[in-house]
């Protein structure tokens, strides 16, 4: 059967995603891509940026629980942080939930995303003007370049896919000023695509990390359902010390609320499929 | 973007999945359905039954795999196994794995699905003449109500979705069944749909399995990239006894391949996300 255009479809690689809509209810032009919000009959709002799938209001929990809790409760006691990318504040959001942190960078090249976010998602921007969050609007690659070694403790790379200008960030010269800019026992995450799609990819992020000069990389894996292929993957990279035993206890009494994320959960997004196992 | 007639697509709850199609190779009426067989261009041979995804040659090890090998494994010494569905054979190949099993019953109803597989999914059926293995094609409803009592390990339900004449596998009284013909310590496993979509169908199937008086219940979740939001779950239950912890050193030291199971991802895939804590 086919799809009309009263359906948003996102293809990938010979397979396709795709999301009944009620109507578009913004479209813009930004000076780095084109925004579009969608009202879905199910999915609740649909953020697509240059007709690819940012968010939906449904199932975005998955994914920006999953960018912010593991990485974070892996990290004894993490204080400072980044987020690469993440212009829609979901991430931003789960960050600012941990008790720990005293001062989140966003550094997102297009302040027009957290502005539409801003309107359209305010449930994921409502803790932008917590006094611990600082947001820039520029490019992340000088950003990081000029960042002061040893002052972070985690850098969440909350990016688009690697194409075009973003191709960058999932290289080794970045990930090497990441690694000059993280404090000893540091970790940085990178959103690392589809293990059944791009499991190439994943194997390069690894390598690339690995080129840098981390001490241990770590692949989890959950599901995203409106991403291509409904699975994806995040690569955690440690400088000088291998991941030990993540904060367990202070997870499983955690004060605050979450959807997908739990200890449980945490223990588990680790464990690998077979086929990957053997591609690492 | 809309997709033509070159393109499969199942739609479920205002979403959709697609496979961009090479050709149509195979298409007949059965006396229960409509089986097709397409050939795609990125996810190999595809088998819909009346118009629903059943299985591609990509994707389906993460089904068969996970429907096989976490309840055997979960069992101390599984002999005795029935197959409930399962035409395509893909969970039979993954059963007869097992050097513990004896037997193998499988209860179809559908003998043109298992011939239009054997024809098409060769690499599913190679193990269809293994003299452990009993192919049945009648109801399985009678099939489990006439089983003789205590003669049965494992139960596995690889059924269809829970429409029309399936209905009757997802409720008490066929549950009921199952617990007699299981042995003390039996286990029956269920296909139990996606946990974004169909949440109140997973609750109502451990009710139902509940009422039948099984002694504990379990549901585990794992991708499968070509069914509806791709991500699944599978719901086990065990007769007179807790699940107490798998043979794990059995799966770590297993003498046969698998693509996504081992021992990692059999603890894992029983953590289960906040929201299907809170919903259970």
């Amino acid at each position: 059967m086919s799809l009309d255009h009263t359906w948003f479809t996102e293809i990938a690689q010979g397979h396709a995603m795709s999301l009944e809509l009620s109507e578009k209810i913004h479209e813009e032009q930004s000076p780095f891509q084109k925004i579009e919000i969608y009202e879905t009959k199910t999915f609740g709002r649909l953020m697509t940026l240059d007709g690819l799938t940012m968010l939906t209001s449904r199932d975005n929990f998955l994914y920006h629980e999953m960018m912010a809790h593991p990485v974070l409760y892996s990290h004894p006691n993490p204080k400072d942080v980044a987020i690469v990318g993440g212009g829609d504040c979901g991430t931003l959001k789960e960050v600012l939930k941990h008790d720990t942190v005293n001062s989140v960078t966003q550094i997102e090249l297009d302040e027009r995303v957290t502005r539409v976010a801003e309107e359209f998602f305010p449930e994921l921007c409502e803790k932008n003007d917590d006094s611990r969050a600082t947001l820039l609007f520029e490019d992340a690659i000088n950003w990081m370049h000029q960042a002061g070694a040893d002052s972070l403790d985690v850098i969440i790379l909350d990016t688009t896919d690697p194409v075009g200008q973003a191709k960058r960030l999932f290289a080794e010269p970045f990930y090497s000023d990441c690694l000059n800019v993280l404090r000893e026992g540091g970790i940085v995450i990178a959103q690392s695509e589809s293990p059944l799609m791009d499991l190439d990819l994943i194997v390069d992020i690894r390598s690339e990390m690995s080129k840098a000069g981390y001490a241990e990389i770590q692949t989890i894996q959950f599901p995203v359902v409106t991403y291509p292929s409904g699975w994806w993957t995040a690569t955690m990279a440690r400088k000088g010390q291998k991941f030990g035993d993540f904060r367990e206890q202070m997870a499983r009494h955690k004060s605050f609320a979450t959807q997908y994320y739990n200890a449980d959960i945490h223990r588990a997004c680790s464990a690998l499929p077979q086929f990957m196992r053997e591609a690492f």
